[in-house]
Formats: structure tokens, C-alpha cells, sequence
């Protein structure tokens, strides 16, 4: 029998990443294998291919020029005395890295959506069961390509880094770079996603289902193959590059903490920084059995109940991991170890709660049915419940974080062995909690990416004319799909809210390395101090601002769309009468350009923001005051965080209630479609609409980039 | 010649509030000698009269019971000998006074108004001058006399504590009681009449101008009347509270920061105390001046101009006022006593610019166009787009805000004359930063409640049958009125978030007090601890639950007006023909009642809250954590200010400019009234009305409304 030590527990991080790009490969073997369909199908698959491809390329490209320049001044950065240890080529690199393994997971998603999309459809022509199979798997090589890709890209690039630097603190500093890479293209990916898929949708909608008084995805709407190419980019691609920078800058915080934590414990133990690393590891090995196990075996098979089970599983087998870990890497060490047991799954509960919260505010119940009744009295009132239900919804999910939060950070205190570090120990309990929370992110990703692959076999389905029979086994996947979306949200949120305390921490690790002290020393943002607190105002204000352009952009670009859809009815009649066929090229060439110009200002303005005020007061403020700037800067993250994921939270569940209140008053309630009520709640649909997939999401990112910036740039802000 | 000394500045306060008192009755007796017009301008007045007292009667009887629990509770406090200094029955008389005046301010104000309405009315059948001299007299006695109520209540209430205490410290522990009582009832007082006002607003305009296509204040309308009844206790009884309470917390967190510095200088010198209420007394008496020179000699006058002359001369004034009371107090005690002028003038200008800002946003510039070009899409892409609008609208603002508590910070840091105690002279700078921005108070409430009666004395114009040459005058000034409505909202804003500095830093003066430390010891508020972390968690979503409780209350009180208005219709035609009367005091109760029903718990949360989250910390957290409960009340008090202040800036400004996107589009652009374009910006309108009278508004108050039941409550968090 292979003993458990720490050695082999390290050498179980390649082999999980080899094990998971089989197991992927099978998956995209299996797919592939399947059958195309008619060449009707094929023709729209085609379409949609095509679309999605000419966008990324033309995404990726822009983000390739501004990664260039930001690599540029990285390395630049390093060139003098009092930074060369902090920045300089090799951040540089690191930070090209991350941002190409970034953009590589969004476009692997995209590129299994676009080829399991046509084969699910096909497939749907057989059973539910067989439909499924194949949209999850699809889903599934997303989610399991994400987090090896995620876990295995971080694991080499700190070996190599390693191998070359020598030192476990300067190597740490160099892969913050690549953290850094990883949002910053995530956030690109997220938001230009978002702005195309929204701007399309909101455009197929608005004039298609309420002007022209046509169904969803018919294909006399010249707007139609833009939406569909729009769910392959936005919650493919653009989820995908969140999902990877989420772990990516996840981990690294707390391997930076561990760091902070070896040296407060006073010996050379790397364990504290490898443990993370190894429960993820069990993680992603644990996440393809909770994947294997899900199965629809008959056409009545309730598809959610089927993938939660499916999750139970991960999660209790991810628990099992924890122990394990943390039994060989820190039993040694400590006394209490298993009080980070216990962090482990406080953070799994947080991502469980947060899951059944999301539930009740965006399904079937009192905060939708409300939205639902509103209704009837027209749009504005529809409007005006919304926003209070999207308010409210941050309530909850917001205590549960702060009990998380203080639950994580108490029990690692009260386990120190050390007296004087408790806090550092304790901030390490809330980055296990973190990363236990993010052990189940591969299978958590699978059942995203199932999402907009059902939603697309639908579409292909619609539009080549199946039966109806057909059309509801994909709508049965869709709705699903619709909730487990839901869910990724609340999960990406909630671990975006504890990891932004690693990020912090990390930020405040490097201060304090900087200046020769401790993190305790440093870590003191003292928001009564008027400087911390204007730093404060700034951090809110650019949450505000972001999600203002966020939601302009799908605005503008759905201007344009309706007038084009609008002008493509008026000058050709042929269209709505099914005679001829419209201008779909046009309407992509529309979304691709609305999102390629309104995706950068916002996206800009997470690195510019801090990084300028973090300037302005090393340069301008007096010298006896100088001192403040990394605490001010630190107070601009921290209230951003906090700010962010309230804005994000009601975001992304305003809409989500939106769209299922139209979706209840579809079901026949408050008079049913084409009531006054029904479009009433079209107007709170098309509303949420960027709330929800463009804003909201984009939000999550927007939180860790602040930090990631931070955390690499951070040698700025402190005064020789 | 009377020789200017302190003793003779100090003597000024009582004679300037004598001087206002006088003035106001002076303009009082002269509006009550102008002719009440016709009868049936009588019969609305009258009727509008009835439902107002009626609403205030049940709002007051409400506040007035829950008031006397809490002061019961205050009073309980301080029976124990650890709070007994800090709580008990000398803190709850206190609480119950400035509950008390901040009522009487909201009673005056609409006493007067429901006087000026039907008298401008009937002045305005003579001309535009006289019409304006009405209304503006009737803005100016609500304005003078909530200004000299607030700062001679406070003088007295102070003098008589001092003389009963004999111990500076001491007394101004108890006047907070003072601030909070202001404070508290304001809070009920803003959102009850919000609720009320857009309840009934929203309701009369959906069913009224959209269903049945006739125009605003149509008798016909059942509404009508609990309209107009809105515009009196929503804008003039409650904005008079707060507007109250605004003065009275924000001269007594100066004055207690006044104390930090005399303890800080060393010598005990009251002049560090008196200064705020001295800039004060000279503000009120210029703004006599200020108002006293705004005239409208021609129908072709340019209203808006007019009154910003008054405004400039009010400033310029204060000014003078602001360098003698610095020269006299503060000349003889430190050299850079000029320091402090510059401060004040950094206040007035953030006064400004903060007023210019809301005009761009709110008025016919970029903004403003954009929404009502996005109307042309629809409803849907009209809120998008003024979504954004007032999200991007809270950027500059806050920038103004940091420049302006950075440079009064920066100014009274380097005024101070003690080294190591620097820190106190700036926040000090800061306190005088913002009572030289409330100094022209009385002003701008004058021109505030000018809004309300001109809007009412619109509708008995219209309501009467009046020729349209008539209904032309009002609409002048009403359109005036709403731009001076709007300013107000963002001045309101501005005190409050330098305000908010000035609060925070007197709860820590407190927290200090009673651990024997200095302000500069305990005011750390670090929120890298993840307990304080939590606390600023805890203290950003109650602003987005109450926003949300606010927002919810106006839906669901117009979604029954809608319901009443729309039976009224049905069930009688004849009042459609015009041949039978509404029944207008069904609508007037069915808004009584939902105001009253809903405003109960969202002005709660902010008193329940924090004392519930500082209750918990200090009982439930382990021994040796304990002692960060003060820190962490004080992070939610300012995580919940910065959230506040966007918060508020985005429901004011998008709710400002989604009106006057639709003003716009009737002024004839996009199609003008009964385009599509139309419809959708009635929309956009009807979604922005809570949020700009309801939620907004009582935002400014819950954000001083946090600070100051921390305030009086602070002794309970310090563990003994």
C-alpha cells in the first residue's frame, strides 16, 4: 500500500491534472463520436461556429495588445533599484501566462459548446436521457479542462519559477503575475462575453417576441444566430476565464498566507503553502466521480434532482479530502489541525447556503411570485418590485458571508500554536475555508456549461423545424440549465467574497515584506483616518461606475440591433412571411463590434483606478502623511470588495427573478402569455437582462482584479 | 461701536434666532393677508388641508409611541453603574426634545405650505411676480424656522444641560440624545411622506395620464387630491425634518470634536466649541438677506436665475460671517487660524460644485438625452439606460467629496499647533468645512419648499378651471421649483457625507471618553480584521435592505391605488364624463395607510441593526476579542456611510433625470406626448419616483441616523 505523506500528497497534483485531461479527452472522444444531425441542423451549427470564432478572434486579439503593453510596463516597472524585486520581466512573464492560459480556458469551453450544441440536438431526437448525456459532458470538459488547466498551469509555472528564483517568497511574488494575468483577461473575456450576448439577445427579443409577436429562436429574426453565438462567447467563453482566474487567484492568495503563516510559525515548513494546492487537487479528482455518477435514465427524470445528487456527492467526497490533507500536511505541525477541518467546511456550507438562497430568490417562490403580481399593473410596477426584490436578495447571502467570514477566521485563530500570530492563523482558516469551498469548482463549472449548450440544442432544434416533442425534451434541459446557471453565480460570488480576504491579506503579506515587517504589523486600514476613508469612497464609486458602463454597453448595442432587426423587417417583407431569408451576418457583425468597443473603458478602469490613486497619494500627499498610501490603497480594495459584492448579489438576482417571473407568467399564471402582465415582465426580463449576465458576473472578476493589481503593483505604493 | 468678542458672537446666537423668528412671522402675517381666491379654489385647498393633518395626526401619533419606548429604553440604559455617565434619564428628556422640535420643523413647514398653495394659486391669476413672492415667502418661513428651531433648540436644550450638569464633557454626552431624537423622527417623518407622496403620485399617473389619457391634476382623477396631499407631507414635512435633524447632528458632532481639540490643545477654551454654532448664527442671519433680495419683477423673469442670485449673495456672506467668527474665536488661540477659513470655503465650494453636477445629471444635458433617445426602443431600453445614468451620476460627486475631506483633513492637520495631535486639528478642519456648507441652510430649505407649494398651487390652477394663461405662471415656477427640489437633494447629500466624518469621529471621542483614552487612540477602525471586515459587510447591505423596504412600500401602496383608481373608473363612468365626483378620500386613505403600515420597519433597521450587531459582538465574541466591538460598530457605521452616499446619489440623480428625460421628450423631441417615445419615458418616470422622494431622501437621514444611535448608544459596546 502507497503511504500517505506529504511527498506523495504533492506528487498527487500532476498526476490529478493528468487523470482529469483523460478523463476530458474521453468525454470529447465520446462526443465527437456522436451523430451531426441533418444538414439543416448542421447549417445553423455552422452559423453559429463561425460567428463565435470570428468574435474570439477579434476578442482575443485586442486583449492580446493591451496584455502586451501591460507586460511591457510590468517588466519596465522593475527597472529601478527600490522594485526590482517586485516587478520586473519575470512578473511580466508570469503575467502573459496567466492571461494566455486565461483566454485558453474560455476558448476550450467555447470550442466544446459549439461542437456538443449540434450533437445534443440530435441527440434530443432520440431521448431526454441521450440529450443530456451529451450536453453535460460537453459542460463537463469545460469545467474539468478549466480547473486542470487552472490547477496543472499554476503548478508548473511556480515549479518552473521555483526552479529558476530559488527562494519560496520571491517565487510567490513573481506568480502573483500570473493571478494578475488570469483576471485581467477573465475580465475582458466576462464583460465582452456579456456585452455581446446581451446586446443580441436584448435585440431578438424586443422586436422579435414583442414587436413581430414571434416565439424565441425562430429563425425569421434576423438577430437570432447573434444570440446563439452570443451564449457560446458570454456564458461560455466568459465564464470560463472566470472560473480559471477564480481558482488561480484563489489559490496563490493562500499559498500567500501560508506563506505569511510559515514564517509567524518559525520554521521551514512549505506544507502550510502546499495544502491548499492538495485539496483542490482531491477536488478535481472528486468532482469527475460526482460527474460520472449523474445519469437521466427516463424521459419524466427530474433533471435538477439528478445533478444535485451528482453535487452531494463531490461535496462529501471533497470533505473526505480535506481531512485527508490536512491531517498529513498539518497534523505534524499543530495541535489543533483539525480546527482547519473545520474552516474546510464552513466554506463548503457558505457555498451550499449561498446555492439555496439563490434558489429562493430567483425561483418559484415569494420574491418571484411578487415580481410575477406586480406585473399586472403594468412595467413600472414590474420594474419597482424587481429592484427591491434584487435589493433585498443581498440580505441573506451577505450574513452568511460574515458568519463564514468570522466562523473561519475564529476557529484558525483559536488554533494557533503560536501566541502573538493568532490573526495570521486565523486569516489562513479562512483561506482553507476558501479553497474547500473551491474544491468543487470543476463539477460546479460542468453544470454551467451544460447550461448554454442546452440552450443552444434548443435553438438548432427550433430552427430547423423538429417536432415538438423535441423541442421540450431540450426546453426541459434549458430550464434546468437556467437554474444551475443561477447557482454558479451566488457560488462565484460567495467564493469571491471570502477569496477577496486572502487577496487582501496577500496584498498586505507583500507590504510587509517590503518594509521588513509582518503582516500584522502592516495589515492596519484604518478607515477613521480621512485618507483611508476617501480611499474607501474611490474603492465604492468604481464598482458604481463599472456596472454603470457595463450596463450602458448592452444598452447601445441593443439599440443598434433593434433599428437593424426593425429596418430588416421594413425592407423585406419576405422575411416575416418566411419567403426569404434575413441578413444573420449583419446582426453578429453588430453584437461583435458593440461589445469589442464598449468592453474596454470598463475593464480599464479596475487597473487604472487603483493604481492612479495609489500614485497620486505617493507623490502628492505630504511627507509626514506619505506613509498611508498602501493602507489607503488597501482601503480602496476592501470597500470596493464590499461594495461589489452587494452591487453583484443584487445584480445578479434581480435578474434572475426577472426572468423567472416572465418565465411563471408563461406558465399560465396572471393571464398567461401575451397578457398585459406577460409584457409587463418582458420589459423586467430585457431590464435584468445585463444586470445578470453582464454586469453582475463581470462584477465578481472585477473584485479580484482590484486585488490582483494591488498585490502586483504593490512595491508603488510604499514610500522609500 | 460694540467691540466683537466672544462674548458678544456668543450673545448673537440667541439674537439671530430672535431676528429669524421675527422675520418669519413677518412674512407669515403677510401671506395670511392675501386673498384666499375663489371658492372653489377653497373647496381643493380645503380639502387638501383635511388630508394632510389627517396623515400627520396618525404619522406623529406612531412616531410619537414608538419614540416613548425608546426613550424608555434610553433611560433603563443607565441604570447600571457602568452606564450610567453615558445613558439614563437625562439622555432620553434630550432624545425626546429632538424628536419633538424635529417634528414641530416638519408640522411648520406644512402648515405653511397648505396656507401659500391656494394664495400663490390666486396671485397668480394677477401675475408671475406676485405668484413667485407667495410661494417663495411660504418656502422661506419653512426654511427660517426649521433653522433657527434647530440651532436655538440646541443652544437651549445645550445651556440648560450645562447649567443642570455643570460639566462640558457631560453635557454634550446628553445633547447627542438631542441629535438622535432629531435624527429618528426625521427618518419616519422623510419616508413616511415619501411613501405617501409617490404612492399616490404613482398611482394617479398610471391610471390617470397612461390608462385614461387625461392630463395631471384632472379633477376627474380620484387620485388627485392624495397627490397633492403628497407633495405636503412627503416634500415639505418631511424634508423640513430632515433637513432639521441635518443641522442639529452635524453643529453637535462639530461641537463634540470642538471638545476633542480643547482636551487636545491643552487649555480649556470653549471657543473650539462655539465656533460651529457661531458660523451657523451668521448663516441664518445672511440667508434673511439672501432671501430677502430674490424678486421676479416681469412675466419674462428667469426664475431660476433669480433665486441663484439670492443664493451667490447668501454665500458671500457666509463667508464674511466665516472669517470674522474664525478670527475672533480662534485668532487669539493659534497662529494659523486662517487655515480653518480656507476649510469653510472648501465646504461651500463642495456645495456648489455638488449642485452644479446635479444639474448636468439632471437637467437638459447629455444625460438627460440619452435616456429619452433610448425611449424610442422602448421601456426596457429607457430604464437601462437611466439605470446607468445614475449609476455614472455618483462618480463626480464623490470625487468632489474626497477632494473635499482630504483638503480640510490636510488644512486643519497643518493648522495644528500641537505636534502628535495633528490628526485631531483636521478632522476639526473637516467639521468646519461642513458647517460652513449648512451656514446658507435656510436658504436653500427656502427654495426647496418653494417646489412643493408652487406644484400645489399648480394643481387647485388646474383642478379650478383656471384659464391656461394662468396654469402657464404656475408651470413656470413649478418647473423652477423642480430644479431647486433636485439641488437640495444633492446639498442634502453632500453635508451629509462630511457630516457623517464628523459623527464618526464623536462616537469615537465617546468610545475614548470612556476608556480614558484619546480620540486618536481608539479611532482605528482596521478593516483588514475580519471582524471589522464583517461589521462593514453588515453595515452596506442594510442600506441595500433598506433601499429595498423603501422601494417595496411605494409599489405596494400604488399597486392598490392603481387597483382603486382603476374600480373607481369602472364602476362609474359618470366621473369620466365629469358628471360625478371621485372619491378622492378613498385614495387619500388607502395612501395613509400604506404609508403608515410601511414605514415602520425599514426606520427601524437602522436603529435595531447596529445596536443588535454591537450587542452580539460584545456578548458572544471570546474574551480576549471583545475589545474590538467598538471598531467593528464603527466600520458598519462607515462601510454603511459610503454606501450610503452612492446609494443615495443613484436613486436621487437617476430618478431626477428619468423625470426629465420625460419633461423632455414633452417638450416636443422623440415624437413629444403620446409617442411611444412617450410612453416608455413615463415608465422610466413612474420607476424613478421612489427612488428620487422615497428611498433617496431618507437615505441622507438613515446615514445620520446610524451614526448617532452609535453615538448615544456607545457605552454599551466597551467591554468593562
Amino acid at each position: 500500500m502507497i503511504e500517505i505523506t506529504t511527498e506523495n500528497l504533492l506528487f498527487m497534483i500532476p498526476v490529478a491534472v493528468l487523470i482529469a485531461v483523460l478523463f476530458a479527452l474521453y468525454f470529447h472522444k465520446k462526443i465527437m463520436s456522436m451523430d451531426k444531425g441533418t444538414p439543416e441542423m448542421q447549417k445553423i451549427s455552422d452559423a453559429i461556429e463561425t460567428g463565435a470564432m470570428a468574435y474570439l478572434r477579434r476578442q482575443y486579439k485586442t486583449i492580446g495588445i493591451i496584455s502586451v503593453i501591460i507586460a511591457v510596463l510590468l517588466a519596465l516597472g522593475g527597472l529601478f533599484e527600490s522594485t526590482e524585486d517586485y516587478l520586473g520581466y519575470k512578473v511580466a512573464i508570469a503575467f502573459l501566462i496567466g492571461a494566455g492560459f486565461s483566454i485558453l480556458s474560455g476558448y476550450i469551453g467555447m470550442r466544446v459548446s459549439v461542437k456538443a450544441n449540434i450533437r445534443a440536438a440530435n441527440a434530443a431526437r432520440t431521448s431526454l436521457g441521450e440529450a443530456f448525456k451529451c450536453s453535460f459532458r460537453g459542460g463537463a470538459i469545460s469545467g474539468i479542462a478549466v480547473s486542470a488547466l487552472s490547477l496543472g498551469g499554476l503548478f508548473v509555472v511556480f515549479y518552473l519559477y521555483y526552479m529558476w528564483i530559488g527562494d519560496m517568497t520571491q517565487t510567490l511574488h513573481s506568480v502573483v503575475g500570473y493571478a494578475f494575468g488570469a483576471s485581467f483577461a477573465a475580465l475582458f473575456a466576462q464583460l465582452g462575453g456579456g456585452i455581446y450576448t446581451k446586446a443580441a439577445d436584448v435585440g431578438a427579443d424586443l422586436v422579435g417576441k414583442v414587436e413581430a409577436g414571434i416565439p424565441e429562436d425562430d429563425p425569421r429574426n434576423p438577430a437570432v444566430i447573434a444570440d446563439l453565438v452570443g451564449d457560446n462567447v458570454g456564458d461560455c467563453a466568459g465564464r470560463g476565464a472566470d472560473i480559471f482566474e477564480s481558482t488561480a487567484a484563489e489559490i496563490i492568495g493562500s499559498m500567500v498566507i501560508g506563506l505569511a503563516v510559515m514564517k509567524a510559525f518559525g520554521s521551514v515548513s512549505y506544507n502550510w503553502i502546499f495544502l491548499p494546492l492538495v485539496i483542490i487537487a482531491f477536488g478535481l479528482i472528486f468532482s469527475l466521480i460526482g460527474i460520472s455518477v449523474v445519469r437521466i435514465k427516463d424521459e419524466d427524470a427530474d433533471v435538477s434532482k439528478e445533478l444535485n445528487k451528482g453535487y452531494y456527492l463531490t461535496i462529501a467526497l471533497v470533505i473526505v479530502g480535506l481531512i485527508i490533507s490536512t491531517y498529513v500536511l498539518l497534523e505534524p505541525l499543530i495541535e489543533k489541525w483539525f480546527y482547519y477541518v473545520f474552516c474546510g467546511i464552513f466554506g463548503i456550507a457558505l457555498g451550499l447556503a449561498i446555492v439555496f438562497l439563490t434558489q429562493y430568490y430567483t425561483g418559484d417562490h415569494k420574491p418571484v411570485k411578487s415580481i410575477a403580481e406586480a406585473s399586472e399593473t403594468g412595467p413600472a410596477t414590474n420594474i419597482i418590485t424587481g429592484i427591491s426584490v434584487g435589493l433585498e436578495s443581498t440580505v441573506m447571502p451577505v450574513v452568511c458571508i460574515v458568519v463564514a467570514i468570522i466562523g473561519t477566521f475564529l476557529l484558525g485563530y483559536f488554533a494557533s500554536p503560536v501566541a502573538g500570530q493568532e490573526v495570521i492563523f486565523g486569516l489562513y482558516g479562512t483561506a482553507i475555508g476558501t479553497i474547500a469551498m473551491l474544491g468543487s469548482s470543476a463539477f460546479i463549472l460542468a453544470e454551467d456549461t451544460f447550461g448554454p449548450i442546452t440552450d443552444n440544442a434548443g435553438g438548432i432544434v427550433e430552427m430547423s423545424n423538429q417536432p415538438e416533442e423535441i423541442r421540450n425534451r431540450t426546453d426541459k434541459l434549458d430550464s434546468a440549465g437556467n437554474t444551475t446557471k443561477a447557482l454558479t453565480k451566488g457560488y462565484a460570488m460567495g467564493s469571491a467574497a471570502l477569496a477577496a480576504f486572502l487577496l487582501f491579506a496577500a496584498y498586505f503579506e507583500i507590504i510587509g515584506e517590503i518594509q521588513g515587517k509582518t503582516i500584522v504589523e502592516v495589515m492596519n486600514v484604518n478607515l477613521g483616518n480621512p485618507l483611508i476613508f476617501a480611499g474607501g469612497l474611490i474603492g465604492g464609486v468604481l464598482v458604481f461606475f463599472f456596472a454603470s458602463l457595463a450596463i450602458r454597453a448592452v444598452g447601445t448595442a441593443a439599440g443598434e440591433m433593434i433599428e437593424e432587426v426593425r429596418r430588416q423587417f421594413r425592407e423585406d417583407p419576405g422575411i416575416m412571411e418566411g419567403t426569404s431569408d434575413p441578413d444573420y451576418a449583419q446582426c453578429v457583425d453588430i453584437a461583435t463590434r458593440g461589445a469589442l468597443r464598449a468592453m474596454v473603458a470598463p475593464a480599464l478602469l479596475p487597473i487604472v483606478v487603483p493604481v492612479a490613486f495609489g500614485l497620486i497619494y505617493r507623490f502628492v500627499l505630504p511627507a509626514e502623511l506619505v506613509h498611508h498610501t498602501p493602507e489607503a490603497v488597501g482601503g480602496l480594495i476592501m470597500v470596493g470588495t464590499i461594495v461589489g459584492i452587494l452591487m453583484a448579489n443584487f445584480l445578479n438576482n434581480g435578474g434572475g427573478a426577472w426572468d423567472n417571473a416572465k418565465k411563471f407568467i408563461e406558465s399560465g399564471r396572471h393571464g398567461g402569455k401575451n397578457s398585459p402582465a406577460h409584457a409587463a415582465a418582458v420589459v423586467g426580463d430585457t431590464v435584468g437582462d445585463p444586470f445578470k449576465d453582464t454586469a453582475g458576473p463581470s462584477i465578481h472578476v472585477l473584485v479580484k482584479l482590484l486585488a490582483t493589481i494591488c498585490l502586483v503593483t504593490a512595491v508603488l505604493y510604499v514610500p522609500i
